[in-house]
């Protein structure tokens, strides 16, 4: 199952190989590994910046994809091993783990186990696992994998090659784009949490709408996409998102925009594209988010973040404000105690803290 | 399957619909949708308050529902839309909608692939999905529908009219009152987080209690609600649960409580009746929150809030309180800045900040 | 089903019961309750510190466990209670549950309606319930249990006297050692967060590596722990995970760490022996915290934190200094009013904060 490092190079070639490159011994390579741990027939990588540099001289990888500097080509050529040099070797790496960890798609076939309304289309080389069910007028594109123990409800549409993995659940009338990946336990289209306070208490809004998946979205384990009152739910092409992530109601979400873990974004918020949410954070119901702005982790967002801005904290203000005010809160009693000292010496208490 | 704006007047009329009205061509209606996205054959709604008015010009809607506001129902019979005014649009758009989308109820029946134990009891009218396991000595009360894949231990027992989602899971012991819903992916009932600390590692404290639901507690998709060691974990009567909320082992939940995404409440503590937490609220052990005490979103909580209080913030404060202070936040550089240059006016240095 | 007191005694006794005690009329007991709530038949204890020694007084419990103080003594004998004096009551108390809740063993043998590939290898006296998929190549050691639903992918190894609860998921490659336990909804193995950004996309990086958990591991309802693109995640012998939480991939727990609900912890983060996170905190990538530190709820770490630090807020600081910066915190209006009112008293404007 292995593969020489020339060969390697070969296949990963659409991400520009023609750079200077050490073969030696052309060895052998199996897998991949951290550049610290990899021993014999073992590939690793090191990107520019050099935070590793150090373990490049210690490494007994068997070969290593470098960045573009002479120096640490040398290094590895004097360490023995064998090397390219990469525009980006962490986009390499990712070409060469999949070339050497190639994951056969499952045949296509329906268990006997899942159970599937007759009305229900399959396109070809469709795979559907044991215990799957599927209800009334769902469509599975070509080449898509439904895992053991999903459940679509009925109305569900799925595009070319999705993957559903394990106990995932989809609602009713959830679409889904090409090449869609929702991960284990998650849910797409459930009901929204809209509820209208009465006297006689909290009265549901029934949550007629649909979520909607634009091609190449990922959805991560136990993450959850609620559908809206009315209208669209919708996630753009080649979002991705992380584990434990809630997606309200009738949230909007562009294109290529990453949530990390635990994030949570309440009904109604609009985000642009290429917006990136670090772990935890939350934002409110209606905020607006503009392109390729950055939330810091835990930070908390309502009203507007303009487009490319970087904001931290809650309520979340410019990152680079909010670092000197961390710094700042942390020096408060001492800042305190001045305040106190000042009002001493000028003989008089104004009122402030004690 | 439309109905007439007039006709579903008359269906909605719980909610008041004496009010004035101007039914103009009486048009045909099929769906809701937003006021600003609303074209024929859609009824939206606009409530007081105008953040929305201007929308209501341009709104090509078939009919709104609208506030008791005389220049709002003049400018929609110029737009020439029909529309009814309400004291709650709110509410009569959510009646309308359960009209216009009637959720037919699943037929009555056990699906063959469905695991039941014998000694379990089946009200009337009950279905039961595929994938289903219900084990030893379960309840099932007439008219609740369990939907595909969700597990029921032994010993739980349902109310009337439960709805139980895909892959949730109950655990033993369980007690759900009327129409209670458990959204997909939760879990009900599982061991609470309990160790006690020995010389030889973490000692599971054995979880012997059970959760009990009241009458119309829904709970959503991914959140989980423990059982305790002794006694009673318990939601009271109406409350609502968002998704992927962690309810600890004892917690006590007044009646119609609203908790949002991503809260999490820890063992042991005490929710007066109609608390309101936002999205990833954190309640520490044994907190006691008051009567109508709302948290807003991101607060931590620990010992007491008095009824009907609003906080704010970790650790949480008065909201008002905590409003001022987050805005001094933002300023606190200048603030030590200040500190600076009145030490150096006054020729000392008081060991403050630098 | 109940049993005298005199018995558990003797039950127990491996968490010492020779020291003082008071049988009284030795009742027959059938639970465990909490002290104010116990009746007849129900055995109930006290922890030394007293928070809830006047519940003592006022108890109607059969039978109680006490800390090792004679005043306490006293007063149980007084109110007629029957008692013994352990060093560790709420020990006592777990032993004691156990006694008096035994959990039978669910009975060797597969369910039909499991799907189990061909290739897996059951032990001796394992338990697979209904629906259950487990994959090729599998391990499931003896004793072990699989509740209903869950799914193993293929080419996973369990230890003997695993449980592993309704509807959870193990993915390709994972590995449990001996008396793990994995929740309801649970999911263990499944891909990282990797992606690598390019000028048409994010670049999914191939997750090849695996998840160890060693032996007496735990992890809750919902909780997620990701398998990293090489090498391990590895999550240290009798660690306790509780609910909704997120282990990103690669990162790395040592023995005896115990994680609230709703915990996250980024990629790459490396956690010492017996670290403790109260619920909602986070852990940013690669951080490295050290044996036996604390961090208090919601705090968000970063970088280092030494071997027995106790943390708290975001960025995480020493927690004696936060909990003095936060008090100081709630009085920054005020001392922001006391510049204000210093610099009008030395007549200037140094251009602090208005």
């Amino acid at each position: 199952m292995g593969m020489r490092f020339s060969d390697l190079l070969t296949r990963i070639s659409q991400v520009g190989v023609a750079t200077p490159r050490h073969l030696g011994p052309d060895p052998e390579l199996l897998l991949g590994q951290s550049l610290e741990l990899a021993g014999p027939g073992q590939l690793a990588f090191l990107e520019a910046g050099h935070a590793m540099a150090s373990a490049l001289a210690a490494s007994n990888a068997a070969a290593v994809l470098l960045p573009l500097e002479a120096d640490l080509q040398r290094q590895a050529t004097e360490r023995g091993l064998a090397w390219v040099a990469l525009a980006d070797p962490r986009l390499g790496f990712a070409e060469a783990l999949g070339a050497l960890n190639p994951r056969p798609r499952p045949p296509a076939g329906v268990h006997p186990s899942a159970v599937i309304d007759p009305s229900t289309r399959l396109g070809a080389g469709v795979h559907v696992g044991p215990r799957v069910v599927i209800g009334a007028g769902c469509l599975i594109g070509h080449g898509s994998t439904l895992h053991p123990g999903c459940v679509l409800y009925e109305d569900v549409h799925l595009g070319e090659d999705c993957e559903v993995h394990a106990n995932a659940v989809l609602h009713p009338g959830t679409r889904l784009g090409r090449r869609c990946v929702i991960h284990s336990a998650a849910v797409i289209g459930s009901e929204g949490f809209g509820f209208v306070p009465t006297p006689s208490g909290w009265r549901k809004m029934p949550q007629t709408g649909r979520v909607v998946l634009e091609d190449a979205v990922e959805v991560g384990c136990g993450s959850m996409v609620d559908r809206p009152a009315v209208g669209e739910t919708r996630l753009g092409e080649g979002s991705k998102i992380d584990n434990l992530v809630h997606v309200g109601h009738g949230v909007h979400l562009g294109r290529g925009c990453a949530l990390a873990a635990q994030v949570g974004i309440a009904g109604g918020a609009v985000l642009g594209n290429g917006v990136i949410l670090a772990g935890q954070v939350g934002v409110a119901n209606r905020a607006r988010i503009g392109d390729r702005a950055i939330a810091s982790s835990k930070s908390g967002i309502h009203g507007e973040v303009a487009a490319g801005e970087v904001v931290s904290g809650y309520p979340a203000i410019p990152n680079r404000l909010w670092l000197r005010c961390s710094a700042a809160f942390s020096r408060l009693p001492e800042m305190a105690r001045t305040l106190r000292l000042l009002q001493a010496r000028l003989g008089t208490d104004l009122g402030g803290p004690d």
